[in-house]
């Protein structure tokens, strides 16, 4: 049976509470001051990859939309990543991030360190994008619905437990705070309005958990690999490496 | 500068003996006999999602190939895995495995409580041999150069300590003893007469250490999931859960 507009949101957000990171052991550990130099490190090599994939995930997304309003709406998350002439992009403010923390912005931007198993997790989203119905793309990007709790969280907890956190290296996360909201309204709409049957309302709810387990694999990997006991999979980045200024 | 067949191949060997998954910790407790039969049976659930992908991957690969005579010697390939009407294939005996294990072999087969680690690890390897050059399909394959090896290891350290180990539940392992090294001759032979130049030759080892992550990257999440400190993902399996017999 379809739900009605109010019961699905109800759904999604049933989701969110059950299945979004904010519930990881890692987010516990980082937003609580719990990790060491090199395990916050880790999280910024690793998350880079997921940041500077954003852009082409919405770019497949636009690259099936027919409808010019939609691609306009769509639009400006590209423009939010990437920046624009006057403005920089979310992932040129990760690489400050990146240099708060003591990391070459080369070696992270080169994304070589990357886990692979975080690569696997957010190509599958790419992908995932580029070969579902337009619903399901759009269902899964409402993660941002959960995504401002945990950023005010993060830049709570960053600022008062280390030392590299200050307006420039936490620019990203302030941003996103404005950003998402509008993204995530738009897109909550969107899908409110497209899953008119119950068989589309399933659809988009699997798609939305699906992210929901892009996310949480990215954190189990990172926790595997540099949180106790840390088994760092060959090819992985080396805590240690390609560090430039002492700990902070 | 291009290196010889013999170079080259010894180079391949190389990638085998720094990043192959029979290194891997998991591998050390399953053969040994220190895995619960919980522990098994989550192996057991996660290593069929990759087994039943395998023949998808190979069609993958020959919807690509234009010569009749390459289709020819891969085809064995997808029999091996899905069988004819006279001999079982490789999905069938495991999920002998599955059986002999006590799990209800519907939900092994539905894949419904794979983590999502394996799901993303294993899709990408799909994707990657329908994406990448024919050479990189190829050389991706050839870390069946180094199964046999660990096969064997599996059927003595699995009948050594565990009962539900005997012919019937290993026959997928014994009949790979002799399927995969038929396999990886054709498939070795084949990379290194078409990785002529040093570029092509770097793009086949690095599709080897891709294969090499998309294996270590599936113990990694089944350690993680269900070794101490095990952290289930949600929605994957939990322990006790579809299990038809007591442990043995």
């Amino acid at each position: 049976m379809t739900a009605t507009p109010a019961e699905f949101e109800a759904r999604l957000r049933r989701i969110g509470a059950e299945r979004y990171h904010d519930k990881h052991p890692f987010h516990d550990l980082l937003h609580g001051g719990g990790c060491t130099p090199d395990q916050v490190r880790a999280w910024v090599i690793n998350r880079f990859y997921y940041q500077a994939s954003i852009p082409m995930k919405d770019a497949a997304f636009m690259s099936r939309v027919d409808d010019p309003a939609l691609r306009r709406a769509w639009r400006s998350r590209i423009e939010d990543h990437d920046g624009t002439d006057e403005v920089e992009g979310g992932i040129a403010r990760w690489l400050h991030l990146a240099d708060a923390v003591g990391l070459d912005r080369d070696y992270v931007a080169s994304a070589r360190g990357v886990l692979p198993a975080t690569r696997f997790a957010v190509d599958a989203y790419v992908r995932f994008v580029r070969d579902k119905t337009l619903l399901e793309a759009v269902a899964a990007s409402l993660t941002e619905l959960f995504a401002p709790k945990i950023h005010a969280a993060r830049i709570e907890g960053l600022m008062a437990n280390y030392a590299f956190a200050d307006d420039t290296s936490l620019s990203y996360f302030r941003n996103r705070l404005t950003q998402a909201p509008k993204d995530v309204a738009f897109g909550l709409g969107w899908v409110l309005e497209h899953a008119d049957t119950a068989e589309k309302q399933d659809a988009a709810a699997a798609a939305l958990e699906f992210k929901t387990d892009v996310l949480w694999a990215q954190l189990d990997a990172l926790h595997a690999a540099y949180v106790t006991p840390a088994r760092i999979p060959p090819g992985a980045w080396v805590p240690g490496s390609y560090v430039l200024t002492p700990a902070s």
